[in-house]
This record gives structure tokens, sequence and C-alpha cells, in this order.
């Protein structure tokens, strides 16, 4: 909507100076409506990530669902309020199921969210990937690598499987590209996060690079996003930013006491179940690029 | 045996002055069986559990076996001293393995337990859990709205997946019922955990709010009641219950030190390693209705 | 290499005399070239483990995938550096897939390793687990329970599942024989590992009991000898017990702070991130036998 989007083009240095409180504020209002809502969340997402996931989406106040059988979804999908799509250990028996929900998703006008991890790693899961872009996701998140194989359309020789070869910066350009194409919010994790519409673009700056050594903290954060974009469908771009800051926050927080890996990942979910708004708004960090 | 019951039917205030250590000192020994016997438990359950059920299985001092292949089950589960089958991320793939489990169980003897995860999620699962209760399970355990699904023998259409949206109280009566019908002892499981074979109904009150927030801990304490009923089949209502409050009084002291799930959930596990006789004792809070 | 091994028939002591930092050093050097190679390992492997393997990789510097479809393993493996194979908990589907990275790892003349778990539980999974290692892998670890039942090719009619009833001495000349036979190394965990090459034995005196209590330890321990055979792939033997003892170190550390299993395992892993060369090089301890 033309109108929205004129109304919205403030420079980012110019909003900061009249509301620097605007970005925090609006994640803050999205972690709350998810825990007032606890929002029934779908995901059909691979193995390493199943457990991560659910409690992830628990600490925040959602209600996660992994279900994945083709005999269900008709019934089941439309009862959730969004439903979080990750193509981590793909199989061809899982796509079906996996397009299905993405279809009844639409069909009840309920946001769904894809994860396409490694989806420059080979012909087949760039193939499904791209057939699942196809379904019309609200958005998109995966790192530099992955979005670009997207946009790219073909597999990354240099492909390290899940992990990213690219900043999350070299795939701006590309992922405006693809919001285009596709229609899909697009969000590139990384050192900062970048969301876009194609038009705008929004920066996230929370998170702490251990994030990395942490298996499944994307596909995680996917699922949050699917949280947050559940209770707001209508302002994905926002949403997404929210999930993305909110969850960066947990883990900056977590970082604070973590003696590693496994000990982050267990302050982040403590941290995300107990964080307040004082502690939120005065640790977003957001903009417009 | 009517022998039995009418010997048991003290009143729980009766009971509680005569020997309020009764039912304390019954769990306790219990666990400590399951600790001497360390008994190979089969599970074949979902994948956002298998990690955490088969952690608390060895906490406990059980030995897990996460084997669900047609294949090996005529084979491998007459090994095993008991069963858990649990409906989770079900596919009809699954089903058959399930139900072979189960009556191999049967044949050997051995005691299995059967969690019906969002039995009223779908009719798909519904049916499949109703085809697994016609098969005797020893003990079900589920949360009320699960036990609800399963006696109604009907789709709940405010499923929120696995989560339950009614109190364990409100299916106390559905339960006897079930019981009476099944001939399985059923176990709901909430603020109070409620344990019938139809005719009595045993208490427990141990446990903290905070298991709602961590994925699969219904899960595990499905297969822990797995393992206390095989270390004493005959008496599948007290060993359910024992079960239940030995994991129950190990989130309590996780409790006194978390700081939201994710720890909880670590000092859980830490708990039930090191629970010793004292603090069972002191804490374990049971009593008949 | 005849000439290889003859200058290095060192007895133990005299070794230990002329440089008692001779394996430790070793070990370290391995552990450093993962943390800078980022070897791609490719995990197909047990839905148990997923989690804890991945994230061990990660801790320890590797770049882990959990890649199991047949669809990609022609295009994927040949870009992975080394391949980690688990039968924990096989079904017929998985098969051709774990034949198939093995076999392209060959191809590809990267190293490939085998954990045959439960080995002996089944004659599905012993007829699996001996196709596999008929497959070549480089390296072989189980408990002296599994590696008997290779050895013996028959099941074990005292099976615990996944649990050892056999102490890893007692295979050791099992494993020694399964090793000429096979052509692979064969490593033992236990109180004491055991690797050994069918000539040479090595002995890794690393680790604490309380392993055994946290599920998937012994899957996500071959995980990590695949990323350090990886990274020094004509010295199995040498890489084998290099990430058996700095896994074992990694759990020395954490016991020091744990309350229990749950607590150890989060602090194995961020241990094994956290390493450093003066703790590695003052608590390895291997010797040749």
């Amino acid at each position: 909507m033309e109108e929205d989007k004129s109304s919205n083009t403030i420079e980012p240095q110019k909003e900061a100076q009249r509301n620097p409180l605007h970005w925090p504020k609006q994640a803050w209002t999205h972690f709350e409506l998810v825990r007032q809502k606890s929002p029934l969340i779908q995901c059909i997402t691979n193995f390493v990530s199943m457990d991560f996931m659910a409690n992830t989406l628990l600490s925040a106040g959602a209600s996660p669902a992994m279900i994945h059988s083709v005999e269900e979804i008709p019934e089941f999908t439309p009862k959730a309020l969004g439903v979080c799509i990750n193509a981590g250990t793909l199989t061809p028996d899982w796509l079906p199921g996996m397009k299905l929900a993405a279809q009844v998703a639409n069909q009840s006008k309920k946001p769904w969210v894809l994860d396409p991890v490694a989806a420059g790693g080979s012909n087949f899961r760039l193939k499904a990937c791209l057939e699942l872009l196809a379904l019309k996701p609200s958005v998109v998140r995966g790192n530099g690598s992955e979005i670009l194989a997207l946009f790219k359309g073909c597999v990354d020789s240099n492909s390290k499987g899940v992990d990213s070869v690219h900043g999350s910066s070299d795939a701006v350009e590309a992922a405006k590209s693809l919001a285009q194409q596709s229609g899909s919010v697009i969000a590139i994790s990384g050192a900062v996060d970048y969301i876009t519409d194609g038009d705008r673009v929004v920066c996230v700056h929370n998170g702490v690079p251990m994030l990395q050594k942490i298996t499944a903290s994307g596909c995680s954060v996917t699922a949050l996003i699917a949280a947050f974009v559940a209770v707001d469908p209508s302002h994905a771009v926002e949403a997404t930013a929210s999930a993305l800051a909110i969850f960066g926050v947990a883990s900056e927080i977590g970082m604070d006491m973590a003696r590693g890996p496994a000990s982050l990942r267990t302050l982040l979910i403590d941290s995300l179940y107990g964080l307040d708004e004082a502690t939120a708004l005065g640790r977003v960090r957001i903009n417009r690029l």
C-alpha cells in the first residue's frame, strides 16, 4: 500500500530523533501479544531443531505443535495461528506435508514462515526450497548464503552446509530483489540482521556471535518469527524485526553469564522467559537502513 | 481383586494418621528398585522428546533404548522390561511398529505405557490413539484434554495441540470410566495428578507449574512411569503415582535454583540423579481421593 | 607401512621417559587443526543424538551437517571433509543413504567413521552394521558389547540395548582381530578407551563415569573422531585417540562443577569450546599398551 509506505518514509536519523523508543516499544508490544495470545504455532522442522525450537516457543509464551503428517494437516493446520516450515533434514517424503501445510495456511489466511536451511547445499534441496518459496511464505529467514542461493537459483559450490560463507550484508540487494519477485518478506540473519519487503530495509543489531556455535539457533528464531507474525500478520516486516531483536536481546543477557555455547543456550531460553519491559526497551536496537 | 481393594479402602485422613509416610516410602522403594534393577525400557516416541526422555531414564537409573523398527521389535522388545509408546510426531509409517511393540510386550507379559499426545488434535491421531488403547496398555498418561478426547472418542475443536485446555480435575470422572472400559490405569497430569484404575483415585501433589514450559516433560514422565511399572508390574497404580511424585519432587528441587525453563530442565535431571531418601520422604505428597 | 610401524615401535615407558608430552601435544595439534580448518562433517545419525552431536562438533570448531537424504548425498558428501554414520534409531529406509554416503566418501578419499549402536541388539541391526563395516570405514567406535557383537557376528542375548554389558578391556583382543580383518581402526570406549589398527593398541585414560548417564555421549564422541580424522586422515589411530582424549578432558573439567548428568553435558560442551593448550597438555592421558 503506497499510502502506508509514504507515511513511513522517515529517515532513520529523524525517526530516532523523534522517537528513539519507536522500535523497542513495538518489539515489546509484539512480545507481549505473543505472551497474551499464546499463539498455536505448527512447526514442520528438522530433527536437530525440534527440541530447541519447541522450548524457544514455549519460553516466549507461544504454544508449539510439531506436527508434520499429511494425514492431519487439513484438519490441524487451520487451528494454528502460524506455521513454521524448515528444510533442515529434508527427505522427499517430508515435502508433501510441507507443501500442504503451506497451502492450508494460505487458505486459512494464516501466515507461514520458511527457513530454507542449506538451500544451496544441493540441487534437490534448492529445488525443494524454491517450490516452497513459490507457495508464498509471509516471511523467509535464512543466512546470507541461503538467501543468495534462493536468489540466484543455483547451488553454492562453496557451501558449508548450514553454516554461512557469506556475511548478511553481502545479501541485502539479493534479498530486496527476492522480496520483490516473491512477495515474501526476506530476513537475513547475521552480525546484523536485515529484513526487507523489497522496498524498506530494517536492520536489527541485537544478538551475539556465539549464537553461531549453537545448533538450530537460526531454526529457533524462525519459529519465533512465525509466532510474532502470527499475532500481527499485517505487519510482517515489523513483527519479524521484533522477533529477531527479542531473541537477540535474550542471547545478549544470556551471554553475560555464559561460559560457552551450551550454557548460553540454557541462559537464552531462561532470559526469553523472564524478559521484562525495561530490559527490552533498553536493549532492542532496530533501525531502518 | 476385590479382597485387595477392600483391604485398601481406608480414607485418606485415616491412612495419613496411621502412617503419613506410607506413600512416600512406597515411592522411594519404587525408585530404589529402578536404580537397582536398571530396567531396559524401550521407547517408541516422538522426535521432540527423544533426547530429554532418554536422559530422564538414564538419570533415574533405567536403561533406555529408542528402538522403533518393525524389523527388530519381535527380537528386541522381549528383552525390555517395559515399553513406552508415545504418539507425538505421529505418521502412518510409525503406527505398525507401535502396535507390534504393544503386542509383543503383551505376549511377553511386560507392561507398556501409552502417551496419547494431542489425541484430540485430529481424527487421524485420535483413531491411532484409540487403536493403541485397544491393545491394552498397563497405563495411559495424558493431560486433561487428551484423556477427555480418548474418553469421548471425538476430536477437540478447541485443541491447542499438545497443550491442555482442560484442568486435570475436569477429567477425573472421564478417567475413571475410561479405566473401567479399557482395563488400563489412567493417569492425568496437571496441577494435581490423578491416577485411577476405575475404582480408586490416587492424587499426586508434586511438581511445579513451570514444567508446562518445558517441551516433552509430559513425555518424559510417561517413560519414567514405564520404568517404575516395569519393576512392580502388579501395582501399576502405585508405581505410576510413585513415578509422578518422584519426577515432581525433582522438579521442585530444581525450581529452587532455576532461572527459567531451560535451567529447570537441567536441574530436574540433575536432581533426579542425585535424589536421596530423606529428601524424597520429606517431599512426596500422595493421597487417595 | 612396515617402515612407519618399526620406527614407532617404542615401548610406552621409554616413550614416556623420552617425551611425556608426545601424546598430549599431538592431541592438542589435532584439536587446533579442527579449530583452524573447521571441517565440514556430514552426520547420518539417530534422532536421539542429533542435537548433542551437532553441538559437540560446533563447540569443537567443526561444521556439522545433518544430511541423510539419498537424493543429495552424491552432490553433498564430496563437499564434506569427513562423514559420521551412526546406526542408532535404525530403520530399513535409512540404510541406503548410509551406504551411499560411505561409498561416496570412499570415492572422494574422505574418511568416514561408523558407530554401530547396539549392534548386538537384533539380527536386523547386526546385519546392517556388518554391511556398513564391509564398506571399510576409517574408524569404528563402539562400546565393548558392540565391538564384540561385530567381531562374533552374532546377536548378544544379554544385550541391554545401547548400554554395554562388557567392559572395554574385555573386547581388546576382539578389536585387534576385527581391525586386522576389516582394515578399519577399531576404538572401544569405556573406563579406558582402546584404539587399535590390529597391530598397535593405544589407550586413552580421560573421561568420567558419569558420561554413561548422558544419552548420545558415545555418538557425539564418534562425530568428534570424524572431525579429528578428517583433518589428519593418514593417522587415524592417533587422531582417534586425540578426539577421545580431548572429549574426555572436557568431561573431566565439566565434572568439577557438575551437579549431575544434565549440568555435566552443558559443562562438557562449554569446556570443549573453551579448552586451552595448557589445560589440554596437563590433562591428556594417552599411552601405548
